[in-house]
């Protein structure tokens, strides 16, 4: 299918489309509103891996999807950009972050424009007000891309129970993170319930089971594809998880040992503390959501991490859950090229350098 | 029919078994959930008026909704709450308000638990954080539940535009607020089109649609109906201006004056500032924004925009906008009790004390 070979640059094609009708619509009504439609639209269009679309329409091709559905599933999944947004902005106002993909964040920006305009108020109001308020659009908006998909009424209906698990999913996610950091829990199983939720069902897993359902699939086809992206997502979180502590910053983009200095509870680092001795488990906590931690502590922190094992525990971990993701796979018995094209999804998203 | 007599008990009835629905769900997958469910649920619970609810089944029943739909339309309505809460959470965040209807707001009372439980990292970025996410969970909630609506395919299909006009409409709404306190717009204008925004539209012309729309009312039916929400509505955010400034806090539940405290660019304020001479603006100017104005200050901008002419101008135009709604509401025939129940509404609306 002629999507099949630039699958990002159709994603953007339909959120293009959808976000200049949304956001004339609006804007006829009231054109003062032009500065968050823009800044909404610029951010969803600016990039990004498109990797959940991705993963739903493989889903949906493999499962033998009707071609002619294809624009119709394309705007589907193509909305999970959206709820993808409104994650990123809203995490990035929680997290405080300065910049994402090489440009301030939301919040940032507006404070930014305030301050220049030397308007009234606080600027960081400002900057919070609008990164939550565009963060709502974007979710708002999430959905009304996926209601309006041109797809039989029955085949959205369908994909409706799947649609609502994933958001709920997510939020569920991030509050159970936050929660996990302030209070300090450091148990493997507490990272393993984050990043089941956030990254497995939320990145991989629901994603394939919306482009399963969006195809029709048999439910044995769901449940062996849905396996696949538990098991994957899990390994892609894991990958995550080493890279935020030992990734080149040349290549992720982000500083060395940010998620130190961010105090994530990963499983790499409930591992270190389980498996290390008292004085190397003080190193790990010493550095733990230090926000002035050096390069050269970041580098303690690494060597620790590799000597109490818990960098090739992980690494195991990894190869064990792509092995399994794998053979999961193979059952659903997908067409080709999908079986490829996830297999190749699979292999770049548990051994990628960023 | 059973409903017209206890509606907000009838409203509350479906949020209780949706909201126990949905979090019984999630919280199968996830029991580590239960502080964000359970604090969304007592939120949506804990009363309000269920105005929009309100507007939307007299209007549905008005223009002759099948008695067989009414369980149906009564989820997708009641949904209208959870919008509304999402908002509310959001705008308590927004504004640092830290009580509503008697209790601390979301993001206070995670902040406080925070605080007493001694967690890690700052209380307040914990009641942030917390609070961005159960808005957004709200707001994800209010699509699945009126999403879910037990009606027949095409009747919700063709209330879809309008629950996508609304939620855009309000939060465009909100960010135009937001934009005309920072900048200083202090133009009537201005005020007028928030007004437009998030209470017109949002609170009564878009619930009124949305019921008629549900019963599949003729286009001049809808039109007359909308027109009345659209005059109406102008008139309770008049109302809600006048009483921000001298309303009684034994009655409305909020500090005297706390409008001007806050800075709100309303009709009122912009009136009292066009029609003031040089002196007297100076009175109104000084005292908006200033969050320690004392209660004789209060009492000086009182006696200011009562001498500038801005409260009978503020009188005579709710009591033009009624007298047209009122017109309007006639125009749209809906059958009975319908007409005497809006009509009603709309007394209390325009006359209310709180």
């Amino acid at each position: 299918m002629d999507h099949d070979t630039d699958l990002p640059g159709h994603v953007e094609r339909v959120l293009a489309r959808f976000l200049h009708e949304s956001g004339a619509r609006i804007l006829a009504t009231e054109p003062g509103f032009a500065s968050g439609v823009d800044s909404l639209t610029e951010f969803v269009l600016r990039g990004g891996k498109r990797l959940r679309p991705t993963f739903a329409w493989w889903a949906w091709r493999g499962a033998g999807g009707e071609d002619t559905d294809a624009e119709g599933v394309l705007q589907a999944v193509a909305s999970l950009e959206l709820v993808q947004a409104c994650a990123l902005i809203h995490d990035d106002l929680i997290d405080s972050s300065g910049s994402r993909r090489g440009r301030p964040t939301v919040h940032v920006a507006f404070a930014d424009l305030h301050t220049s305009q030397q308007w009234s108020g606080l600027p960081s109001s400002y900057g919070l007000a609008m990164a939550v308020l565009i963060g709502d659009l974007a979710l708002a908006w999430a959905d009304d891309m996926f209601a309006a998909a041109p797809l039989p009424a029955a085949t959205l209906a369908a994909a409706r129970p799947v649609w609502r698990a994933m958001r709920t999913e997510v939020l569920a996610g991030q509050c159970l993170d936050i929660h996990t950091q302030a209070t300090g829990d450091a148990s493997p199983e507490a990272a393993l319930r984050v990043s089941r939720l956030k990254t497995a069902a939320y990145t991989v897993e629901r994603p394939l089971h919306l482009g399963a359902v969006l195809a029709g699939a048999p439910s044995a086809q769901v449940a062996a594809l849905r396996e696949f992206g538990r098991e994957l997502g899990t390994a892609f979180q894991l990958r995550d998880d080493l890279l935020g502590v030992f990734g080149d910053p040349s290549v992720t983009g982000k500083p060395a040992g940010d998620d130190l200095r961010e105090g994530k509870r990963t499983l790499l680092i409930a591992l270190g503390l389980r498996q290390a001795g008292p004085a190397q488990a003080e190193v790990i906590t010493a550095a733990l959501g230090n926000p002035a931690l050096s390069e050269k502590e970041v580098d303690q922190v690494r060597a620790t991490l590799r000597e109490a094992g818990a960098v090739s525990a992980v690494e195991t971990r990894i190869d064990e859950l792509t092995g399994t993701a794998l053979s999961a796979l193979r059952q659903a018995k997908l067409t080709e090229p999908a079986t490829t094209a996830l297999a190749d999804l699979a292999a770049r998203a548990t051994q990628r350098t960023h």
